[in-house]
């Protein structure tokens, strides 16, 4: 193999604070199945909504630290606390070319309102961080953005009440004044979110639209790999390591939680130590 | 000051994962209020009671080095999870004294139960570790041990719904089989805990003790002080600094929190980056 095929078929490196971003990892799977793989959770400092950007910057580092050294081609950053905190420090500090998932949901979000009035829902680390927001306005001054933390959808996720009277019961609370101002579209901005949400649809109604970055992100990583002429030009052979998973603590639990979002059976997730990169 | 006033002088060192801890550094504060507190949460990477033990005795390891920085002459881990998960090793390897909230905990719910059932809620770490089974019923083969993970109320917690509908019908789910088992003391086995005592005493009724391994933990700290002649023999004088609080990220959210749960107003929290230790 030539050093422009090697390149080719090297893999995509996907992160997360965990499980979350494996929302995104199956919508690349679907979008682009002929590409490799390497997924990182960081299992052992999960979650990365409750942490400050300076903590969230340095954990993002290490992890595409090791990603490079899976030899990826490009990096899908596919946690929004990670996106909206590392994002341009990551892209200062690196060469290769790096996918988040907040740039693509805002763009899908501005083409899908018609009101002009946008929604968001995220951990505290992202709607502190103000990038929606910063993104949407930026974009078009006409519209606005109504920003609201949703502390504990993940941990209502992370225990699997993703139909349960309790998560209606908090998703209510999270998403009143979301109705009441009136959006028409609502950002589903925690890769965690996709997993509750017929909950939140059902809250919100049926006239608001809700985003899920995470088939834009694929589509935009394919758009990337095409401007870059990285994409692999045929699915790897049968029997060769279509998918990898790494994470930096509980290799069982996360592996039992993947295959329940993923239709793909996960052979094992190998734990490294985060920590020495 | 000679050599034996400085090490009567020196501080306890408390940690935990972040600010449950704190509800143990509460009860020292009140029974040995002589005595000096360092403190560190770890809320870079809380919280603990989901992860690994491997990666729980990693980070108690760090932190144990962290505080010998602080010249502390005995350690208290002020959390279930670690004390499950590291007690021994960092016994083994370290030659400070060490005491933990697990044996105190089980110790005062054996003096307690009258019919030999006791009840232990706590992270699904320590659960998995058996500890509090293992100690309890090595102490008196008589005794029976029910335990429960409760992994929502530490998010509850971390949220400030101590007092919720949410929080009760969480709680009612997870305690049922407590109360049906017939228990009649019950070891609030994660000091987050003590926060929503009211609420968890109020679902088990009446008949049934609840045991917060806190108090215990302090007299423990004291017993072990007066023998090793530890003790600071007075109260250190006005504008010495008497409590010190480190943290591994966010120090206003913790000192916003901790505000919440100490009547001693914490000056300021230091960020350290604990992965250097």
């Amino acid at each position: 193999m030539n050093e422009k095929e090697l390149l080719h078929n090297a893999p995509i490196g996907v992160f997360d604070s965990g499980v979350g971003g494996l929302t995104v990892a199956r919508e690349i799977m679907r979008q682009l199945p002929n590409e490799r793989i390497v997924y990182f959770g960081d299992t052992a400092r999960v979650p990365y909504g409750s942490k400050s950007p300076e903590t969230l910057t340095r954990y993002s580092r290490q992890i595409v630290r090791f990603l490079q050294t899976q030899q990826v081609k490009a990096i899908v950053i596919a946690c929004n606390s990670a996106s909206a905190c590392a994002l341009e420090v990551l892209e200062e500090e690196t060469a290769l070319p790096i996918i988040d998932v907040v740039r693509p949901g805002a763009k899908t979000a501005l083409d899908t309102t018609r009101n002009g009035k946008i929604g968001v829902i995220a951990t505290e680390a992202t709607i502190s961080s103000g990038i929606y927001k910063r993104y949407i306005e930026e974009s078009d001054r006409s519209v606005s953005v109504i920003s609201k933390a949703c502390p504990l959808f993940v941990p209502l996720v992370e225990e699997g009440l993703w139909e349960d009277p309790v998560t209606d019961e908090i998703a209510r609370r999270y998403l009143s004044e979301l109705i009441d101002s009136g959006i028409d579209t609502l950002i589903l901005g925690c890769t965690h979110y996709p997993l509750i949400r017929s909950t939140v649809g059902r809250i919100m109604g049926e006239k608001v639209c809700l985003v899920n970055p995470a088939y834009e992100t694929a589509r935009a990583l394919k758009r990337l790999l095409e401007e870059k002429g990285l994409e692999s030009e045929k699915r790897p052979e049968l029997g060769t390591e279509l998918y990898r998973f790494f994470v930096s603590d509980a290799a069982e639990k996360f592996q039992r939680f993947a295959n329940s979002i993923l239709s793909y059976g996960i052979l094992s997730a190998k734990v490294i130590n985060i920590e020495d990169y």
